[in-house]
Formats: C-alpha cells, structure tokens, sequence
C-alpha cells in the first residue's frame, strides 16, 4: 500500500499551465501531484565559446530548488557561493535530455537555456523539470518558427522524464517524497515518445536489484511517459 | 502621460494569493501589475550566534529574482558563485524593515526567514517583496500563536513599501520597469501603518530633487501604502 | 546632551590633507574627527564593457575599512573571500553620488576610479568617503585639464555627505561612533553645493519617525554639507 | 571493427598494484588498459555531523584527475577555485557504489574515504575508481580487523563498474577514449559480485536505445566485471 | 650609480610614527623613504584551534596593499575574491619572522595579530613591514605588561629585515622602485638584534650569485638592520 | 645520530623514472627515498596575456599534494575552493626556478606548464618537483627540438634543488620527515649546475643560525645537488 493511497502504476496528476511567466521566449508551470516546477525557455543569439563559428545550436539546463521549496528550508546556493554536486548533476542530465531530441544544426547558431526553478518539491523534481522544459522548448521553437528565424523544426520528438522506485519491495510509478525518502532503490528514466530510451539513472542505495527488477521499472516508465507525453501534446498544440 | 495611461498618482493592481505553497510556515504570492514575487516565511527554532542564549528573536530577508524574470535572462547568481551588491543591498532592506514592526523580544528565541523569490520583474521588485514578506510573517506568527509557541502578538503594525520617482518631469507613483529605466529620480519609502516612516532611499543619478520634491515623493508614497495595507488586511483577515 | 559635549548641530572638526599619497592622479586623507580614510583617484584610459566605443566615461568608486580601523578587529575580506553587503552597499552609493556631479560625456572615454579606504573609524566613513572623493576627483580631472587630455570640466559643483539622527530623541549633526551605535533613527545624505539632493538614506531600525522628523535632519544635513563644501574649497583652491 | 582490435566482449587488462602508498590504511594502483588510478583508503575516527552519536559510520569518495591525465592539459580545479560537475558526479557515484556493499552499523562510528585520482586517462576512469575504490577499502577494513577495532566485516560483497556502449552500431566492452568520444551511447554499470546491480546509468547524447539494446550493454558488463572481480580477489586474497 | 644617488650601502630614510592609530594596542606608520606601511597590532583573548588549551599564545601576520599604493592601481583582493600567492607568501614570512623573536609561552593563551597595509610603494614593502610589525607588537606587549596581564617580557629581542640586490652588477642596499625592477638578483634578510639570522630569501631569476656574492649581500643587510634597529629603539623608548 | 641512520652529508636514494605518464610532452616520476613526485611538462602553444606578440615564450608550474600522500589525509584544495599559501609559495619557486636556466626568447612563442604532483610524501616534496620538473623539462624541450618546432637549445644548464637544515644541533643535508618536523632550522637551495646559486630560503622558526651556519648548509646543498645533477644526466641522456 503507498502512503497515497495510489496504485503501483498510477501517475500522481500532471498539470501544465503554459505562458506562466511573459518575458521568456517559452514557459510553463508543470504540476506533478504537490511537486510544482516553473520551467522557462530563454533564446540567446549566441552560443558557448567550443561552437562559435560552427553553425550549430546549442541547448542547455539549469537547475534551482527554491529556499523553502521542501519542507525544512535548505540554505540558499547563491549565498553559500556554489551549486551542490546534486544540482550540478541535475542540469546536466537536463541538458543532455533536452539534446536527444534537437537537431542543433536546425536550430542554427543560437542558444536555448531552459531554467528549471522549483518552486515546490514533492519528490520527482528532476523528472517534473525535464519533462516542462520539453514545453519550454517546444514553444520557444515554434516562436522562432513563427518569426521565420528557422525553417525546419529542430525538435524530433518528445522527451518525458518519471521516477520508479521499489518501495516496500513492489516497483512503483512515480514516487512522492514520502516514498522517495524511504525506497529501497531508486531510477530515473527518460523516454522518447515512440519507445527509445534516452537516459537511465538506476540506483540502490540501500538494496540492490536485479535484470528483471530493472525492466520491471522501465515498464512502469513507459506508462508514465506515455501520461506525460499526452499533456505535453495538450499543452502544446 | 504615463506609458501604461495610469495617472500620476495611480498604483497598478495589487493582489495577494496566501497559502501559494505548502511547507512554509507562512507564504503568498504578490502582484503589483506585472511583478509577481513568491513571499514565504520559515520559522526556525535557533538565532544567529550573536543573538543565542539572549532571549531575543531575529527576522531576516533573502531576495533572488529568477534568471528570467526579467526581458533578458540574467546569470544566475549560484552559478557565478557570488550575490551581486544589489541583490545583498535588497536582502538588508528586507530584513531591516521588517524587523522595524516586530518584537523580537515577544518572538522568543527563534529566527524567521523571509524568502522573497521574483517570478516575473516589472519594476518594484523590493517594494513588493517588503510588502508581500510582511504577509508571509503575518501568517507564520499567526501559525505560532495558535499552537502557543506565543503568547503576545510580536507584531507591532503593517509595513509595506513602494517606489516613486520623477518622470518626465512629474512625480509618480509605482513606477513600472518601462518608467523605472528611464526616470530622473527614484525613491522607495518603506511605512508603517499609522504614518510614521521606517525607511528612505532616495537617489536622483540623472538628475537631481529638492526638498519640495522629496516630500511630493513621499506623499504619493502614503497613497501607495495605505492602498497596500488595505491588500495586506483582505489577504490575513 | 551628547557624548562629546557637542551642540546638536554642530559637526566635528574637518580636515583634509591633499597629496597624501603620490602616485594617484588625485588624493586625499580626509578627517571627520577620529574618522580618518585615504580618497585617491586613479584616472584609467578605459571604460567598463558596456561603455566601450560610446564617448562617454565613468566615474565608479570602492571602499574598505581596514581590519584595525575599528574598535576590535574586524577579519580582512580579502581573507575571507568576498565583500560584505555593507562593503558593496556603500560603494555603489559613492559612485553614484560622484557620477551625480560628473559629465560623463565631457570626461571622454575614461575611467575614473575613487578609492577610500578607511585608516580609523568612529562613524560617518561612508560620508567622509564621498566628501574626500570628491576631492580626489577634483584633482585629478585638474590634471587632466592641465594636460589638455579634457577640454571642458566635466564636474557640475561639489558634492557632499554628512549623516544624521535622532540621539536621545533629539535631532543631531554628524554621529560619531558613540552616538551611531545606540541611536533610535539614522539617515544619510548627499547633497549638491547649491541646495539639490543627490541622495536619502534614512533608516529607523529601533524606532520610527515622521515627515517633520525627516525635514529636520535635512535642514541638520545642509548645515554639516555647508562646511564640507568650504572645506573642500580651501583643499582644492 | 574497434580502434584497439578487441573483441566486442574483450576487456582490456586489467592490473591492480596493493600498497602503491605507504601512509594510506589501503591502497592501490589499478589500471584499464592505459587508465591508471591510484586509489587510496583513509580512515578517520569520526563522522559526517549527520551521523554523531548514532553508532553508524560512513564511507565516501573523492575523485580528481591530474591535469596532464588527458590528452591535452586540463586546467586544475584547485586552481580554478571549484571543482566541476563533471568531478561532483563521480565523486558521489564512488561514496554510492561503495556504501552499497558496506554495513555501516559493523563500520562502526568511523569514516572511510576512498580518494580516486587518475593519473593517466583512456577512457573508464570512474569505472576503474570504483572497482580501485572496493579494494583500498578491503585493505583497509582488514587493517581494521587485525587491529580488533572491528568485529565483524562489514563489506558485504566485491562491487565492480565497467563501462560499455554502442560502438558503430554495435554494443562493446570497457570503452576506452578512442571508442568513447566517439560512441553513440554510453552505460556505466556498477554490480555486485552475484549478479546484482548497484547502479545504471545508461545515456544517449547523439542516439538512443532501446529495451533490448540495454540488456545487451547489461550482459556484457557481468562479462567485464566478472573479470574485475576476479582481478579484485587475486589483489587481496 | 644608483638612481637615487645612494651610495651602494645607503639605506634610504627611516621614519616611524608611532600611536599612528588609536584603536590598535600598538600601531605605527613606518617609512622607508617614499614606501610607507600603516603596521598595528591587535590583541585578541583567543588562540588558533590547533593551540586551545595548551597554554601558548600565537603571533601572527596579516598584509596588503591598497589599491593605489603602486605606480598604476592594482584591482582589491577583496574584490576579486582571493588573496594572491605574493600576499600570501609576504603574510606567512611576517609571522614566522615575528615568532622567531617571541616566547610564545609568556604570551600566555592570546594571539596577537599584526596587520601590515601599505598605503604607498616604492619597493621593499615586506622588509619594511616586518620592522615596523616589531614596533607595533613591541607596544602592543608593554600595555599587556602594564595592564599586569603579561608578567615576563615574551620578546626576546628587535627584528628587522631588508632587501639587498645585485643592480647593474653591484651589490646594494634597500632597494627602491627603480632599481627592484631592474635588478638581477633580488635579497630579503630578516636579521635579529645581536648578529643572528632568522631568514634569507635570496632570489636570481634573471641572473644568478655566488657564494661570495650572497655573503656580500648579507653584510650590507647587517648595515641596514642596525639602522633599523636604531629607529626601532628611537621609536619605542 | 639522525633517525635514518644517514651520514649527516649523505642523500637519500634518488631515482628518475621518465615517461611515466604517456600523454606529456616529458613526464618523470622522481623519488627522493620515500616522497615521490609525478613531474609532468605540457607543452602549450600560447603565452600568458602579458607576454602576447612579444616573441618571447613562459615557463610556469605548478603543485600539489594528493590528499592521502601525508601521514593523515589533508583534505582537497579543489574541495575547499582554494590553494593554500603554501601551495602557491611552492608553485611560484618552482616557474621561477626553471626559467632561472631557460632562454625565454629561444623556446619561442609558447608556453611549458610544470605539474608536480606529490603522490607520497616524507620531506623535501618542493624540491623533488624542481629537480623532476628540470627532467620533464628538458624531455619536452628535447621533443620540440626533433621536430624542428625549436632550432637552438633553451635550455641553459642543469638545475636541482635540495633541503638542508639543523637538526639536534647539527648541519645535516636532505631532511625527512621526521628530521623536518623537528629541526632547529630549514633552508631549500636551489642550485645551477657550475656553481652558481638560483635561490636560497633559509628559515629559523625556532631557532636562529648565523653565516657560518648559512654557509655550512650551502656546502651541503653543493654535495646533495651534485648527486641529483648526476640522476638528472643519466635519466636524460
């Protein structure tokens, strides 16, 4: 039985509230359950020192839990004056989702920043934060598109992001903070709509599992994924 | 003429949503027009060393605005590894006037940290925080007294702050970024119900004011606060 | 009855030494009493990024106390790595308050940069530190005039600081430490020679105060800036 | 075909040299073909704040590569004043995947850390970290054990990483540079010896995967790091 | 022919002022011709950590120039963020140099901090330091004796210290701007009263010396320590 | 009686092992009995900001310790977000040291990075890493003279460096550790091969010495020099 009373493969509900915020170029505030993420898609003409000049585009992530996002308030990175290793670790697997589905010669030589602000946590940032930068993306792009500033759409799919975990010995969608706190292991998975695989993050830190453990999980993603996929076309179309 | 068509002496909307998120003790989110900054208040049960042991409370201000709050996206600060002078400048504020309406004595020996995170930029980002902070510590000490952690209310009266400034010659209330970047002279009042006056910043760098000047500011500034008082009283009634 | 035996609006004794030190383009020690910091102006044939190729110069200052300028010693920031809010707080006032005075445009593209480093403290550093710079300032755009390196004087009048406060209820001129540590309100102004305001601070953290309140500590204020200015003019004549 | 002329499913040699430093409880050298990591086990007779007084104690690890590691001269971190993301990732993946085979209870309240630092890299350098890490640490429990500061082991099992990927379309072992800046897809695989699995992190940058393209990176790394394992008990036996 | 038209063992004039600051329990403004440091020593009730407890104070040193201490302005370490390697190398060689002349145990369990700020340079800014640190430290240590906090005198005897070089050839003493800048060897000694020799730093990066020639070195650093000596005995008679 | 039972004039074993590492451009591991120093040289075609266009080329270095190469671990540089002072004070002698025997102007426009990085540490590390340094040095030099890239030598003669002190009353030469720890005082010579001296740094914390003193430790260093010059040969050859 999960604390919230959930099925093992039930989603928490997934909102997105698009154009959350006026000035960036894409927004969207992205709800899974309690776990609410304001994602943001800023368009530089520019790009990082190791491409200019190479006609490529770039895409990265950023990352930030606001103060009192969680339930004890946790010391701002700002003034402690760095970024944790976790928040480190959480854009740049941000960045790399978001790349698997960009053709950054389509894009031409500009960048796409997509912040990923957490203004509540519930468990599942991290996957909440992937999956609203899709949206981000998504109308970034098609503003780009609409102004005539690129021709062919970079974008080559979709890309979702869910957490699975064994909790209490069953494998589980998309775990809360309640369960997250107290799962044997723990996987991120993220997914291309049509079925491949762009990242797998699967860790056991107080258990361990197995082959059939692991696909086990994976199977649970593809149905969550699937859910999130289908706000993501709601939101976007 | 004002860019938004306000006359001189006319503030932007103001509204007030509490309860904006969950595990702050006390929390809302406030709008003057376009700004939109996210208050909460976390109640922690120590002091800062030189206070410990003394029987006194403490109260205390953060202020971050999002990297795309603004028309351009700004670096983030915990990736530079250091706050800017304005962002402590504002922090100080914050805490500062906030600390002008409490008894920190009738606090009891606990700190409350007011977290002020700008969503959306429009011009009097730090009014607002001061304004929407004073809701957020409105509701934690409330929260406080209920569950007899205090006795006697430490909150001595309303505070709320706003800007003004010369523009186009003419004093005007509640500047907007589109006024802001281009006045003469800005001023940003912070008062406290009842009329007397916590703090004045007043700086003229393109010009310069004189002494009828600054108390024209200052009486569209009494506008301005009594119509936040009235938001604050609707919003912790 | 004040600590030092001083009529309410009475300043300390000023004095300012130019010269004392000989590689900047312009110096000074300037004294409020105890209060002792060294002003120099170093002139520099470059501007900031956002100035380049724009005609227009800049005129910016910095500040430090150094560790054994205070009663008990404070730790260097160099040691600890980063500047406090107050540090940065009163160096963007001192550069906005020359830039006040100052004709960018007229001072060609250049950089002028006004160091005060305060040698001994006992209140009212930030104040000494704009009246010296601007006498650091003031000589060094003479030599730049002399040179023919600027044909026109791009300084507009003097500039002066002198704080104020409610000590025991009653308005006073010029706080010493004494005073500044245990008054109920405590404001900071820059005035222009000529009657103009370039900037309020006023700040009430243990008590409060009115629109009269606030008039008389600026009528305090231009009598303490009235002699700054003579002073200034015997320095630089 | 591979760039070294390896099977698909051959590992490159695999050496580890115990004691290579005199100071450290446990240590070795161990190299992946040309990747070379001296790994070192330092116990320390405290623990992390969050562990004090509750008769648990910890492992962690740290991980550096020297800046002429690679093939070009990488800047040093201690120099550039913070160490990467890149560096923050691993270092955590090491303390994971060692805490994994450790009852922390039997460590008793003391702390072990694993510092991995590269002194030559080809590719593998977090793998070889670990399977490095596991035995430094084994070193250094035995040390513990003979000296009757410990009763009871309290490491569980060998933990080996080996890295694999789709090379040219086709899955390989143990990656070394060559294959690895080039590859379409990269897993690193932390398991324990008996067939469970610690840790997958499996990503697409340029492609993707799929289901059964994961099982078979899965299968070749119980090849690789049946070898570690191997290796690991002829170094400590 | 030296610059200044010194001859070769001609040290420039020594001047110090001492009471330069009031706060400070010893303080002093040394001259070495144009090269003037503001030298005090603070007193502090507390020892570092690695000393609590053992019954032994601690001298140590603090150094920095301002700003526009140099021919063209150098940027704030403050500013920057970090101390350099040369201020640092300078702090650390003031320390050792001060304890070599101290009994740590009749200092009884305090520390004694000595902070060197040059306010101008014009070449041997460490040397000059050091001597002046003695005479700050020497008063700092009557008023311990006076007070009846200290009973046996801890310093055991006066340092000094000096740079020497080899200018277009020859050895000579006290090197200013000029000729620092255009030496081919460059010597610092620090010497103790009586003939003993606490430290040489003794540097050729353009050329090299011999054996003889560091002897010659060293005994002109003898001339220029007596005098020294002599201003230190003036000073705190 | 020294504890290693060695002659007071007697070195430890010396021993060079080159090409440790295979991606440098010269690279040595170098041991002076137990500490162990992996000296690499990168060669870099680019010179520092000030050199730029000047047709002159920079040799620089730099060090450090790994955590567990001392007898308890020092925790990470990169960790904490600084170098040591004494880490840079040991980095600057070592650049100095090396350009003290190379003709700037014949390496040409480009620059040799000198990492020593002490992997075992028992006394003398600072100079181990220059006499190694001089070996990777004169490998990378020797490569860029095979390939045409350097017409004449740049390199002036052989330079070594080595610690003498005064332990227990007696002038001894090559410290260890244990010596190091507890000697009266300690001096590094830095040496050119045919008798010219490069640097001294004398130190008496706890002691003094005289310049029979100086002297009997500077023909120490000629005998420990010697022997490394011979190492140094028969390595390079």
């Amino acid at each position: 039985m999960r604390p919230s009373g959930r099925a093992a493969d039930e989603m928490r509900a997934i909102t997105i509230e698009t154009g959350f915020t006026k000035h960036a170029e894409g927004s969207c505030l992205i709800s899974f359950g309690e776990t609410r993420v304001l994602c943001t898609a800023s368009v530089e003409e520019k790009v990082p020192p190791f491409l200019r000049g190479k006609g490529s585009g770039w895409v990265t992530g950023e990352y930030s839990m606001l103060p009192r996002a969680t339930h004890t308030r946790g010391s701002r990175e700002a003034a402690k004056g760095k970024q944790s290793g976790r928040t480190q670790e959480i854009q740049r697997l941000i960045g790399r989702s978001l790349r698997a589905v960009t053709d950054l010669q389509k894009l031409g030589e500009r960048q796409i920043v997509l912040d990923c602000d957490v203004l509540q946590a519930d468990g599942g940032t991290r996957t909440a934060s992937i999956s609203g930068a899709w949206v981000a993306l998504r109308l970034a792009v098609d503003k780009l598109m609409a102004s005539g500033a690129i021709k062919d759409d970079p974008l080559t799919a979709k890309i979702a992001a869910i957490s699975c975990g064994i909790y209490q010995g069953n494998p589980v969608l998309d775990l809360d903070y309640d369960e997250d706190s107290s799962a044997d292991a723990d996987a991120n998975f993220v997914l291309i709509e049509g079925g491949q695989i762009a990242e797998v993050q699967a860790t056991a830190e107080g258990a361990t599992y197995d082959e059939e453990g692991l696909l086990r999980l994976l199977r649970l993603a593809r149905i969550g994924c699937n859910n999130i996929f289908a706000a993501q076309e709601r939101a976007t179309r």
